[in-house]
């Protein structure tokens, strides 16, 4: 038997993924398992972006694309930056992506070589670490402690240290749902500038904020790197649909390494994808409910000896602390999905040094269900 | 500005890919081009298919699934080796990925660490070299020469030059079609074994072989890491739907890396995919097409003035020396586009070498643009 295992496939799990995979064995024995756990909203995609898809398996062959998405796309995209912005993006800029997942691979690989220093914010997203590290990139993790969000301050002091090539951020944020205010991500990204740290803007939480309009990185440089995905606000999660805004001199690079490593995203989501942006009306209603299952979760989780740990600003997260319950989140997470079955995501997957302490619990589900969840979770406590 | 470009995002472009990209943009205004650059059915995915992603559509949403895909599909997958193979594989052992672009990224982040040799044939598909080489693995190309495929012989020679940590190969390969008999890829991966060197073998063009039946490295060893396709037979190329079966070892690592570099396939495609294998009646006639335009082209293509550079055993495609008219395949195949109107791939995509005097043709176009394509290459060249 020669079988070889890498030393960089040694990735820590995405748990979120893992509680994912066991809520749906119990499912399928027939438990009734609520999930909090997965970042997805539990509507369909708009009926507009749904009839494109119908219409198009109807006309003929689903095939591959040009690597960097169809044409028309990137226009509907481009164009969502003059609505939605007031920005001026050319089509050429948009690289069209297999969910903000190739995102983030694509970018990572165009931008960075092993060895060179990224910073993340802790508590984050596990897949930007995960990625970084299958390709060899130093991850970098800032510990926000009692901030909300990465400001310039923490760039300048990480940079301090040993010098950064890049810096990757979200707002709003997962796990937190926090949103760094504009002028805070104004002076972070012109600071970054100024010490010749690369950008990366998470955008995939925008048209999800609660409080302020949304505020894009792109607004204040040019060679910022944007990405967003069809998979949240535009309720898109299985079609693996997403984008990136790319400085000029790195279109031809990420195309180059997309023709390789993904030919092209699925075609029948991208036709799907372009009618996205006519379906505001349909998916402000269902923003709408989230609005409502926030107003729920604020009040609940902490009665339920679940304080928050973050402001509740964007996306459709809560991020508490559950030292009242467990000083081991995991166990707990796995506890209260085998006995109150419901599923939400234990803090080590967005921080591996405070995570034992931390919850995630995604409120994209519809009503009936958080109402039920915080329901269980209450009688299985007691 | 700051803007970060790596050194490894410097990779090739697959230039089928830019090809592609250029065809489309003649198209869009209004050039009537024949695309021969292409490894893609002309035919749309099964009938059967088709309506289970329709039926998917309208019942709801379409979401994330466990990374390594529906169980409904690993198990069809599974009982896929059983009927066409008279294998007894465990679904569990099978990982379905987005397309086999993300199965070879899978296997080569889950196997090899920078520095790692891993061997590939050249001429061979050329994202193989691109994936590895954004990875950081050394590519070590065997230069076939007269071989039509690689052998035991070529393996233990690279390695008797310096060890080789893995090996990758093709059966019907891509861009020659040729086939490795069974006895020959007995050999080759028994050598391996003995060796110590781990196996992947592509076989995404089985059920396209024209002579032999297929035979599965899988078959001969369970440490072989075997990788395939909905995209050629199964006409489903746009729907980036593929799969891999893997050692019991290697399971959870690729899971692992799969939750952060994937989250999961499309899933309408594999609600679809499960459909695929019950449309052989379908798929067969298609393949009879194809067997018909090949007939065609092993006798237009050396009368053109295009030798086979490679037995046409399968796949579809033929694999052409084109010195009689160029010696620049890459200039030739742009001036055969912009001028023929007919789009072929040069060989420099699967050779750096020797590929400026080859160049690919796919023949799984309709008959039609077949006879259409070797006419107007015809008047052209005179």
């Amino acid at each position: 038997m020669v079988v070889s295992l890498s030393r960089r496939g040694n990735v820590e799990p995405f748990h979120a993924m893992d509680v994912l995979a066991e809520a749906n064995r119990l499912k399928a024995q027939g438990v009734p398992v609520i999930s909090m756990a997965v970042g997805q909203p539990s509507d369909p995609a708009p009926a507009k972006v749904r009839a494109a898809a119908a219409k198009a398996l109807q006309e003929g062959r689903i095939g591959y694309t040009d690597a960097l998405g169809l044409a028309d796309l990137r226009k509907a995209i481009a164009r969502h930056y003059a609505d939605h912005y007031g920005l001026d993006v050319e089509p050429g800029r948009i690289a069209v992506t297999t969910g903000s997942s190739a995102a983030f691979n694509l970018a990572f690989l165009a931008m960075f070589d092993p060895g060179d220093r990224v910073a993340i914010a802790a508590p984050g997203y596990p897949a930007y670490r995960n990625i970084l590290a299958a390709l060899g990139i130093d991850v970098v993790e800032i510990e926000l402690g009692e901030a909300a969000y990465l400001h310039a301050g923490h760039l300048e002091a990480a940079h301090r240290q040993k010098p950064l090539k890049g810096v990757l951020f979200a707002s709003p944020a997962n796990p937190t749902g926090a949103v760094i205010p504009a002028d805070e991500l104004s002076a972070l990204v012109s600071t970054a500038e100024a010490l010749g740290i690369a950008v990366i803007s998470d955008e995939i939480y925008h048209r999800l904020a609660y409080g302020a309009p949304d505020t894009t990185a792109l607004g204040f440089g040019d060679s910022v790197t944007v990405i967003n995905s069809f998979s949240k606000y535009y309720c898109m999660t299985g079609w693996r649909i997403g984008w990136m805004v790319l400085p000029e001199e790195l279109v031809r690079p990420v195309e180059r390494i997309a023709q390789s490593l993904y030919i092209s995203p699925p075609e029948l989501s991208q036709i799907a994808a372009i009618e996205a942006f006519a379906a505001t009306e349909e998916l402000e209603a269902v923003k709408g409910r989230y609005a409502w299952n926030r107003e729920l979760l604020m009040k609940r989780l902490p009665e339920l000896g679940f304080p928050l740990a973050a402001p509740m600003d964007g996306a459709f997260y809560a991020f508490c602390d559950v030292t009242r319950h467990s000083n081991d989140s995991m166990a707990f997470a796995r506890k209260m999905l085998a006995e109150a079955h419901v599923a939400a995501t234990p803090g080590r997957d967005f921080d591996t040094q405070a995570g034992h302490r931390t919850m995630r619990f995604s409120y994209a589900g519809s009503h009936d269900d958080m109402v039920e969840a915080m329901a269980r979770i209450e009688r299985w406590l007691r």
